[in-house]
């Protein structure tokens, strides 16, 4: 469990080790990328993405990302029984079980990737067992009802978000080096338009999407509901605040683990919209762990694009993904190596002699 | 080297052993996605692209794809001599010797996706040693100008396909079981542009791009050359004739390569700008190839998106790459393995206990 601090402080703690990223060693990829034995920029995001990858870990060529994780936080939404979803709140618990036994999508495109799965019970409504695959680490059964008041309380919201901290701080002690953010619950993608919607100012009809099976009658009265909610927050309320008024146990959770893998100077590879709306928070929180993710793709879910425009983000794959869990992100996870890759081995124009 | 035939017979048998897709081994695979524990459709162009697999493969779930190889054929342009490109005409072999030695994007790309690469001399103007990476099958030292008239006969564009169509094959048997594209050769683009400007009938404004590193002045000659050329081809021209008066050696020969792993039942993982001109020949000579083709990314040179726009071919990957080789080919071959796991290896509803 590593180092126990009250949880405000641990938020305040972590803010305060996010260092920008390392100017010199990006300004060093940049001109290592110009002299590889291609045209200047003739990679595209991969350069991009490469010299990114400099800059977070201070040196140039960066080390090769090794060991992928994938912390899939779960937690259940009292706003269901508000009717925003065609799904049964108790799939939460059971796609828990599917990650479980490894036949969930993500556990399929992390192990492809070469990765890990780990699954955080931050906040399911039912018991669920612990193991090494699935953690224990519950702030509350559940969210309140979004649609009638405040999600959670602001100290329960601290308190997952300092368990996201801790979790990122264990996964980095037992040696992974490239963290990506997933999310498992029925209704999330209710409190990510609420969360974006609103950190974005673009409002409800632009941030909510049919998320997984919603028709055109209930996205209406999901929409409804989303602006209902963010109408109760003041424009200039605290990002902690905004979590817990419109936001779930695993945003807040994952809000901790991007700040506790960017203190610990680890990549952050994005998933899809509910990590999107995650990221706003963060970037209220610390801008400067926001420079050290990286967007695995864009979500066919409306919001998730106005996030990463927000965000300043640009997302590795494109490919219609709307199904969460972190598998746009474990997807994505060979192209931040590829990235690496290019930086460390091609020839030089210089080694190949090539006179320019 | 596999059976010897003559070029046009051998052009002519490989068409003919070209099927078309499955339709049972996709409804199948379509079905089966449907059954998985994910919401129907949320893995978006993964789910499609592993339905076409299943179709590729007459079977579902269709076998794991294991052997990537990159064939970049290599060859050059008469047309560098009208000014269509900054580069010097030599780079073509010293980019061969790079890809021999292993420095090149393509090396390090098709490494980290577990694949070979290959390069096929097909038309390089200067003498090129042969070994294990780098096969010597020239058709003609580079072509003629473009500009001034028919860049090769329609004698030398057969055999360069036949000769495409034999390396397609010894891959084959070489137990390589997905096929990539890639090319190299210094003013290719502009011969790209001209095979887009007539296949798609977009014309050569829309075509013609500014390849690597050309700027305003030079893109407005290039495209002056491309209109000309295009502008002495006939609306209904064959498309072997095509190639001849305005194509390139390593176009001809990736239309081999298309056909003959198409004819082999292997897919094929389609590059950049090069590729898809290829394609578009293809599509003329045997439609039912292009549906054995995935496209691996969307460059970003003008006639790319135009290319696979008339192929039908969605990209896995939009990069912003512009380098060729077959680099974004390599880069996209974990979707494709990913494509074909999720459909081997994720539960079903059924085994998850899900009742929906």
């Amino acid at each position: 469990m590593g180092r126990v601090t009250n949880p405000p402080e641990q938020l305040a703690e972590a803010v305060a080790r996010i260092r920008p990223l390392d100017e010199g060693a990006m300004r060093a990829a940049r001109d290592r990328q110009a002299e590889l034995t291609k045209p200047a920029g003739s990679l595209g995001l991969l350069e991009e993405t490469s010299i990114r990858l400099a800059g977070i870990h201070g040196s140039c060529p960066p080390p090769y990302p090794e060991e992928l994780v994938v912390a899939v936080f779960a937690a259940d939404h009292g706003v269901v029984a508000s009717g925003v979803t065609p799904w049964p709140q108790d799939v939460t618990s059971v796609m828990v079980e599917n990650f479980r036994a490894g036949g969930a999508a993500v556990n399929v495109l992390a192990a492809e990737a070469g990765g890990s799965v780990v699954v955080v019970d931050i906040g399911v409504a039912s018991e669920v067992e612990e193991d090494d695959v699935v953690w224990s680490r519950s702030v509350r059964r559940g969210t309140a009802d979004l649609a009638a008041g405040p999600a959670m309380t602001r100290e329960e919201t601290v308190r997952a978000i300092g368990t996201g901290i801790r979790v990122a701080d264990e996964l980095v002690d037992r040696g992974y080096d490239v963290v990506a953010t997933g999310d498992m619950g029925i209704g999330n993608t209710t409190a990510s338009a609420c969360l974006i919607a609103h950190l974005t100012g673009r409002g409800a009809a632009a941030a909510t999407g049919r998320g997984t099976g919603v028709d055109d009658a209930m996205l209406a009265h999901k929409t409804a509901i989303v602006a209902g909610a963010v109408a109760r927050l003041a424009p200039d309320a605290d990002p902690v605040d905004v979590l817990a008024e419109v936001g779930g146990l695993e945003h807040a959770g994952l809000v901790g683990l991007v700040l506790g893998a960017a203190a610990r100077g680890v990549p952050v590879l994005l998933d899809g919209v509910v990590s999107g709306a995650a990221a706003l928070v963060v970037q209220r929180l610390a801008p400067a762990a926001v420079d050290r993710c990286l967007a695995g793709h864009r979500s066919a879910e409306n919001g998730h694009a106005l996030a990463l425009e927000h965000l300043g983000l640009r997302p590795l794959l494109d490919l219609d993904l709307r199904l969460g869990e972190g598998s746009g992100a474990a997807l994505a996870f060979p192209l931040v190596r590829a990235a690496a890759a290019v930086l460390r081995d091609m020839a030089t124009f210089a080694e190949a002699g090539i006179n320019r």
